[in-house]
C-alpha cells in the first residue's frame, strides 16, 4: 500500500508553524526566516512532499485565459485582429481560447456558455451578422466576466469597444471618388442593422451631401460578397443611368465588381471607379490593384486586448470606446 | 460571521458513510442505494452544501483544452486549418488555445512551455520555418501530452501527422504544364529543409524525369514571397534561356510572378505558364485567375483534431500518418 502524500497542513503540524508559513517557506519567500525556510524545506524533502499540482494549474488556467469570438476565421480582417490579440496576449502571459460563430447567433450563444463554463477571465468578441439579441453577453457580464467588443460591436450593452473609423474611412473614399469626377456612386453594404453598415453608409451620405449630390435610395444595395457583386452588377452597368463609381463594404465585393466590369467590357477606372474596404491580400492581387480603405486589423486586436487587461488588472472603472483610424489607399481602380 | 461551508467530509462524518459515497450520492450515481442517495441529498440541502466549483472547473479546463500552434494567423491556408480544428473541437466539446510562433523557433519553444504549464490535454502544431530542433516537443511528449503535427511536420519525433499530398499535387501540376507545352519550368520553393519543399520538389523532379526533361539545378530557386518573386523574376524573363513556366510553392509567389511578367511585357499564358499552390482568395483575384493546386486546409484541420481525439479518448495505440489529397485547379495562367 502507498503511504498517503503529506500535505502542507501535516508539515505545519509537525513543525508547529502555520500552514501559510510552510507554504511561503516552500516558495523560498524572504519574509520567512532562513532558519525556518531550511527547516521546512528539509522536512518536505525527507517526507517526499509534492505540491498539489492541480491547485497550481487551477490558478494558471483561471487567471490567464481570455475567450475570443471570431465570426469567421478564414477572413483577412479577422485574421489580422486575432493575430493582434494573440501577440499582445502572449507578451502579457495570457492564453487565448478561440471560437468562431460562423456568423450564427445560435453558435455564438453556445460559445458564450462554454466560455462561462471554462471560467475565462475576459472575453473579446465581434457579433455574428444575424445577432440582434444580447442575453448571452449579459449573462457573462452578470458573472463578472468583462467583454470588449471589436468591429461589429453591441450598442445595447455597456461594455468596452474597439471600432475602426468606418465613418471617416468611407467619407474619405467617397469624397475622393467625387473629386476625381464620379457623380453616380453606388454603395454596396452589408446587413443594414450592423453598425459597420450604418457608419459606412453615413460617411457615404455625408460625402454626397457635402458636394450637393442628391441621394438616391436605389443606389444603396445589400451586397457584401464577390458572388453577389458578380450577379447584380452587369445589369446596372447596362442600365440607362449607369453607375460611374462603386463604394463596396469589403475588398471581396470590390473585386467582384471589377470582375463584372470586365465581363461586360466596361473600363476601370476610365468609365467606372471602384473602391473597397479592408486592404487585404485581394487588394494587391487584382488587375488593376484595388483602391481601398485600409483597416488596421492587427491594431484593433492589440487595442482590444490592452483595454481588456486594463479592465482586469487596472482599476477597471473608466469605460472605453476606442476608434482605430483608417486610411485611403489609392491604387488602380480609381482615377 | 458567516458559518463555514460544509464539505463532503462533514456530510460523510455526520451520516457515518465514506466521502466517496457522499460524492457519488450527490451525483445521483445508481451504484449507491436510493435510500442513501436520498439521505445524503436531503442532508446536503438542509445544510446548504455547495459543490466546490473550483474543483469542477479544474476538471473542465484540464480535460478539454487543446493547444494549437500556428506559424502565422494571417495566412489563408493556416486560417483554413484553424477553422477546421475549431469546428470539430466545438462539436466535440473541446476548447482550443491558439498561439502563433510568427515563424520563430524561440517563440515556438515558449509556446510549448506555456502549453505544458497550462496543462493542455493535447497539442496540434505546425513548425516554424526555422525550427530544426525538437526538444520542446519531446518535453511535451515526456509529460504525456500527445502531439499531432500538420503540414510542416517533424520527422524526427514519433508522433501523429497530417500532411497535404504535396508530392502528388506538385507532380500533377508540373505534368500538366509539360503536357501543355512547357519545356523550361522553374521551381520556386521555400527553405530546403522543410518537408513541404522536399516533397514538392520531388514531385517536380519526377514529373520532369517522366517526360525525359533534363534537370537544371539553377532552375530551382529559394523564393516563397510575392516581393521576392517580383524582385528576381524580371531578370530571368529577359535572360537568354528564359523560362516558359513557373511552379511556385504558394499563390502569393505565383501572383508575384504574374505581376513581374506584366511588368516586362511577357504574356501569360501565351509565353509563360504559372501555377501556384494553395487556392486561396488571391487565386481568384488575379487577372487571369491562377492555375493552382488546391490544398484542403479545413480538411487538414479536421483530420488533425480527429486523430488527436482518437489518441486521447480511444485506445491511442496505433500511430497515424494521414495524407489529405490535393487537386489541380486549371484556370487562366496555364494553357
Amino acid at each position: 500500500m502507498n503511504k498517503p502524500q503529506i500535505t502542507i497542513k501535516d508539515i505545519a503540524r509537525a513543525l508547529n508553524v502555520s500552514p501559510s508559513t510552510v507554504s511561503r517557506a516552500l516558495k523560498n519567500n524572504p519574509d520567512i526566516s532562513q532558519e525556518t525556510r531550511t527547516l521546512v524545506q528539509n522536512y518536505a524533502r525527507e517526507h517526499n512532499y509534492k505540491p498539489n499540482e492541480l491547485a497550481v494549474n487551477l490558478r494558471v488556467s483561471r487567471s490567464n485565459t481570455i475567450g475570443v469570438i471570431v465570426p469567421q476565421l478564414v477572413h483577412h480582417f479577422f485574421s489580422c485582429v486575432l493575430s493582434g490579440i494573440e501577440k499582445t496576449a502572449a507578451e502579457a502571459g495570457y492564453n487565448i481560447i478561440v471560437a468562431q460563430s460562423n456568423e450564427s447567433y445560435e453558435q455564438e450563444v453556445k460559445i458564450a456558455q462554454s466560455f462561462l463554463a471554462a471560467r475565462v477571465c475576459g472575453v473579446i468578441a465581434s457579433l455574428a451578422k444575424n445577432t440582434s439579441r444580447y442575453d448571452h453577453y449579459q449573462e457573462l457580464l452578470n458573472n463578472g466576466i468583462p467583454i470588449v467588443f471589436y468591429d461589429r460591436i453591441c450598442t445595447g450593452l455597456k461594455t468596452e469597444r474597439v471600432v475602426v473609423d468606418d465613418y471617416a474611412g468611407s467619407f474619405a473614399a467617397v469624397e475622393y471618388m467625387i473629386q476625381t469626377g464620379c457623380k453616380r456612386i453606388f454603395f454596396y453594404g452589408a446587413a443594414p442593422h450592423l453598425e459597420i453598415t450604418k457608419n459606412r453608409r453615413n460617411g457615404y451620405l455625408d460625402a454626397l451631401k457635402k458636394y450637393k449630390i442628391p441621394v438616391d435610395e436605389s443606389m444603396m444595395l445589400l451586397c457584401d460578397t464577390r458572388e453577389r457583386a458578380i450577379a447584380i452588377t452587369p445589369d446596372l452597368l447596362e442600365s440607362e443611368n449607369r453607375p460611374d463609381g462603386f463604394f463596396a463594404i469589403n475588398d471581396e465585393t470590390a473585386a467582384g465588381i471589377l470582375y463584372a466590369c470586365k465581363l461586360v467590357g466596361v473600363k476601370v477606372p476610365d468609365e467606372v471607379s471602384i473602391c473597397g474596404f479592408t486592404d487585404g491580400a485581394i487588394a494587391q492581387s487584382t488587375d488593376p490593384k484595388l483602391t481601398t480603405v485600409e483597416q488596421h486589423g492587427e491594431e484593433v486586436g492589440k487595442s482590444a486586448f490592452s483595454i481588456l487587461i486594463e479592465k482586469l488588472e487596472g482599476d477597471g472603472e473608466k469605460s472605453c470606446n476606442k476608434i482605430v483610424k483608417t486610411n485611403l489607399v489609392v491604387r488602380g481602380t480609381t482615377k
